[in-house]
């Protein structure tokens, strides 16, 4: 950006970002506590839509890594922290749809996918496009 | 799967696939020709929709490697060769807008993603969502 900002208003938001960008990318909840990290994007082959951003997160129950699929709706970028915000709580997450990495692209397009949207009250779009 | 195929129906296609699979998959073109290689998508931040699979190509010219992007739109997965198919010759392709991969996110946003989409004759839908 060669132009200062013009009174106090923001610089214009890209509109564009590189899954390679996201993929890494730390998650919070509004409380600001670390609930995991972007690990991929699902992405509906047929409209060109992300269906789900993965997330893993795992440690703070002592148990090791789990996966969940959350809509790409329910995540806000925070300039200030660096990354996602989700409006969960811990509670919240640990009762939150995980799926089965083994076979992940089966496993969300179909009636676990429809579950995980149902759990974050998202549309799931994927399964009956207009 | 657990269920044969039924009456030489190919199996139901998944419907999604993740952003880290679709990095690394090469491109052909319609004549069988190896064309390059996915890096990365651009995901509209605000749609959740993929913009441009970006990708990188480069020395049958003799030159470094270039980054094309391309409207998701345009690439189709053949399952025969691993691979996703672009109608595109090479001469088309080196005629076709590159971008600046120091500045993707910025660059794609405005003007030139919309000649790149213009280039294809695809619908640059990111500029102004419905």
């Amino acid at each position: 950006m060669s132009n200062p900002p013009m009174s106090g208003k923001p610089a214009p938001a890209r509109r564009l970002i590189s899954a390679d960008k996201v993929e890494g990318t730390v998650v919070y909840n509004r409380a600001g506590e670390h609930l995991g990290t972007i690990d991929t994007l699902m992405i509906d082959k047929v409209t060109g839509r992300v269906a789900f951003a993965v997330m893993s997160y795992g440690g703070f129950l002592g148990i090791g890594e789990s996966q969940h699929p959350l809509p790409w709706s329910v995540l806000t970028y925070d300039t200030d922290r660096g990354g996602y915000v989700v409006d969960l709580t811990r509670e919240q997450l640990a009762a939150a749809p995980t799926h089965d990495t083994d076979d992940e692209e089966n496993d969300l397009s179909d009636t676990h996918g429809r579950r995980v949207y149902d759990y974050y009250k998202a549309e799931p779009f994927w399964l009956d496009p207009g």
